[in-house]
């Protein structure tokens, strides 16, 4: 296999400009990874140039750089989210209907070329870049990068991947509610979300066009602070630009959620990840708790409240004439701003107005925020089962950002044991950009935090949430299944209310039987989550009459777990009324 | 009658702190005034503090300044129109149904009482702010203070009454599309409209609250500038509030609307008279015409596209419960708000910003606007008889001001025959405040007006516009009889087109008869206008069987006129085919 180690975009300009290497070597290098990768994930690409037109750019850069051009991304290839305009190539915003040929390349992507970058093709993304999961695409699912169960994060899904999987140093996305922050996290990246404003979205499909911001995934923050340098600035072609301006912030104070404002949908492990980056912010700064909940309000109102008409303006004429052309879970989502009154929106704009009065106020007290970029990670298979629950879920730190003029900035901030990332986003005031990249630096800096994993090539990292009841519990006798095969702890919760528990005769050691029963209770279980080959391997351990099938839980979600035969409960004692196995065992038989 | 004589704010406080009078003298000659002027229009105030606690509150700010203390404002009074709160009084919004008790005073009235002023009353205003008329309010119609046939301008038309007839040397108003500035026009005043955020909107009752300001009358520059001293600055409790920022603007290039975009409603003499406002200001800089589509485009959003719902937004609660308290034309302007999508919001938001990108880009080009501030003005009657359309007529010049984010300054250019004002406002980018002061100054130097005409205290200068159609016209016979009696010269249009025209037989000099017929065509008139007694005077002189009653024009208002009993046409050729009687006449009979 090629290699597909993360490059450098200032490196590779540095290189080209030095004439170390060219750039026609480092797009035929491209090339091939691309090339390698549409093996495990083609649909992270809508579009991409030719090859030959590729190279023959490569060229034109490098008789440039031997005429004695030096250029910012000489060579530097990049992926652009396809709900950017390029010319030459379609733009569909991830809509067969919606297609049109740009007569001209967005600001951003222009200003790109004219420093010497070559874009190599358009990337898959949520629908009209309306989600935070990546699952809502007809050109298919970009997949997580470290783990192929896992989504990619959304809506610029595709960009995430490109630059993950080492194919391009950088790539573009937008931002709106999130979507140029969450695949970050996911996928080990920094995810550079500007101020609106900062850099030009003249030639960028709108999602909600008060609100939309052009984004960037890179490696590290040298380049995503490279491509700001070259893209910011006004364009008068875009109403919402404005001057270029650079506000300085302290890094005395640092706010974060209150710890019981704080959500994680049942993640421990995001909790712990969490724990720890706050333990490094706390050598660099004071860590001080804020109230979350005005922040909760104003993100509220994005799609809870008048602004999903946003999204449904974007789509108005599409809405009308060909509705069966928007994705299902879109279409859901933006059809109810039709009901929206414009005297509700107005009074929308007033909260939001001093909701933002608010959170303008507390930059007096702390100088930048560092919430958790998402509360956890979801699996595909999770997420098209509840595509806009679990959607919602994942904007719970995101959403309120760009409502409020602020600028953000997501970093890694350490790996789940399913290899998917946890990240840390540091917001400020708007025009803090430049300075959420300093504070950055110096987080990762005090960090030091491992590598990304390894790419997850072929679905060999696909992990499953088990609920165990009864022996495998933790300090239990079978504990060691778990452990020996590498399952992590992700929770302690219960069943729903509708289950019985039976201490079984004659297990040895002792054992539960689990039995659903509509008048039955809510049944003490710990989740872990291991690899499916280890799971397989599991589950051909479990003797009868115990079987593993499917346990629903107190949130109502299910995951795999121990159930019975019939035959288990003859001549079992009916202990539900003690709430668990553990409570059992301490009772004594 | 008392001295009417405006006052200076500046002068009167100096005088109270140099103690060369008291405020308490103040104050009992503004209650004198106050009192006197009560007779001819007390309907310009909804609520008064008593006259003791004012003398109370004089005597107050004496002590202080004879305590050593200096207040900018010592012991000045003034008036607040009735949608700003102060304590101890209602606020009402000239809705009664509306009235509540504010527990404290907006934070403008709040500084100015620091300062020093005192308060002394609520003033009328076309309810909720909704009008630049002053005839929509429950509380009576204030009129003009120079001619009470004619419209004071609102909303804020109690304020800038009070103001024109020397009760309070300034007073607050409110603008929102034109409200601080038409009615200035008017009542050759001041009308002050800082950018929004300058002066805090903290206590003030919404219109549209994204859009609307507190503003002051004054007789000059220098009051004006004095308050923006004391008003202007962060307020907390005010989400658009922004920090003070003061703008240099050029002086060197004044933009106009092109000439054939400019709109005076048939009134040639407001043509007239900003063609001299131009000849002064050619003086003082280049005057270039500009293109005012895009600033009417964008106008045009605020009563014509979805901002109407921001004035419902604000009603919604009395729409809803008590309809039948809002005054029929208020209801008939909001009440279209409730059918406005979120949706068609978002789009007018886009457009707007691209309207407000063209209005910036201007801004390269020129320094300030001096439009017209109203293209002509309305008697009460014919307000009453078109209410709709003729405010919207008197906003053609201002409402897109506070839309595209501009300072404006609307200031005194001349007087129409009938004794209103004519105004040019001076317009500018956000924060050009005090550069427009330093503009109008140099404005109001060159241009050397006559001071305001003497108030009207008892109708007496009440006019009617005529048509006439024959020998009454410029340069014929009997056209004395019109000059003797000072009537002016409003325009030369023609008739509806149902008109027959007729030279009668036998009539000495020569005279037509104007016929109504169906059939008929538009026939050459002109309009003059002159006042009622000279008119009463000049009706008695007209001999059978011609007479004057009502005559139709081209764009659907009637006048006065001449018309014909039926015996008129007895022996008379129709010369309708002429077109008029002046083709008549070179046609030779």
């Amino acid at each position: 296999m090629i290699d597909l180690t993360r490059r450098s975009a200032t490196a590779l300009a540095a290189a080209v400009n030095q004439r170390e290497t060219s750039a026609e070597a480092v797009m035929a290098e491209t090339l091939a990874r691309i090339e390698a990768y549409d093996v495990v994930q083609p649909q992270i690409w809508i579009a991409r140039t030719a090859p030959e037109a590729l190279i023959a750019r490569a060229q034109a850069i490098d008789a440039r750089v031997a005429a004695g051009e030096r250029l910012p991304l000489a060579g530097v290839p990049f992926a652009v989210k396809d709900n950017i305009d390029v010319a030459g190539l379609a733009t569909t915003a991830a809509c067969p209907a919606f297609a049109y040929e740009p007569a001209q390349s967005a600001t951003v992507v222009a200003r790109l070329e004219a420093a010497g970058a070559i874009c190599v093709g358009k990337t898959n993304l949520d629908q009209f870049a309306t989600g935070l999961v990546g699952t809502r695409s007809p050109f298919g699912i970009p997949r997580n990068a470290s783990n192929l169960a896992y989504v990619s994060g959304g809506s610029s899904s595709g960009s995430s991947i490109a630059v993950a999987a080492g194919l391009v140093p950088f790539a573009l996305g937008t931002d709106t509610a999130g979507s140029g922050r969450v695949p970050a996290a996911f996928n080990h990246l920094i995810g550079f979300k500007p101020t609106k404003g900062r850099w030009s979205t003249a030639g960028l499909v709108p999602a909600c066009r008060t609100i939309d911001c052009i984004s960037v995934f890179t490696d590290d923050t040298a380049d995503a602070r490279l491509i700001d340098g070259i893209v910011a600035g006004y364009d008068a072609a875009d109403p919402w630009s404005k001057p270029l301006a650079d506000r300085a912030i302290g890094r005395k104070t640092i706010g974060v959620p209150r710890r019981d404002q704080r959500l994680w949908f049942g993640d421990a492990e995001s909790e712990f990840l969490y724990d720890g980056a706050l333990d490094v912010l706390a050598g660099l700064a004071d860590v001080v708790e804020i109230d979350f909940a005005p922040l909760k309000e104003a993100a509220q109102l994005l799609y809870g409240g008048p602004w999903v008409a946003e999204r449904t303006a974007a789509l108005s004429a599409l809405l009308a004439d060909n509705p069966e052309a928007i994705d299902p879970t879109v279409r859901e989502v933006v059809s109810p701003g039709l009901d929206v009154g414009a005297v509700d929106l107005f009074k929308g704009i007033y909260r939001l107005a001093e909701l933002k009065r608010e959170a303008d106020a507390q930059w007096q007290q702390i100088d930048a925020l560092a919430f958790p970029t998402t509360g956890t990670a979801y699996r595909v298979n999770e997420l098209l089962a509840a595509p806009v629950a679990l959607n919602s879920n994942l904007g719970a730190y995101t959403n309120f950002v760009n409502l409020l003029d602020m600028a953000a900035l997501a970093v890694p901030a350490g790996q789940r044991a399913n290899a998917t990332g946890f990240g840390v986003t540091f917001i400020g005031p708007a025009d803090s950009d430049r300075a959420l990249l300093d504070l950055a630096d110096a987080y990762l800096a005090a960090a030091n935090l491992p590598p990304p994993p390894p790419l997850d090539l072929e679905g060999k990292m696909q992990t499953v949430k088990l609920a165990v009841v009864g022996a495998h519990l933790k300090d239990m006798p079978l504990h060691w299944q778990l452990t020996s095969r590498e399952a992590t702890f992700v929770e302690a919760t219960t069943t729903a209310p509708s289950y019985k528990l039976y201490a079984m005769a004659d297990s040895v050691p002792p054992k539960p039987a689990l039995v659903h029963a509509e008048d039955g209770a809510a049944i003490a279980v710990e989740i872990y989550e291991l690899d499916v080959a280890a799971f397989g391997s599991f589950t051909v351990e479990v003797p009868a009459p115990l079987a593993i099938g499917t346990v629903t839980l107190a949130d109502g979600s299910s995951v795999k777990g121990f159930v019975a035969e019939p035959r288990a409960i003859v001549g079992a004692e009916d202990i539900t009324a003690l709430g668990g196995w553990r409570a059992y065992v301490a009772r004594g038989a």
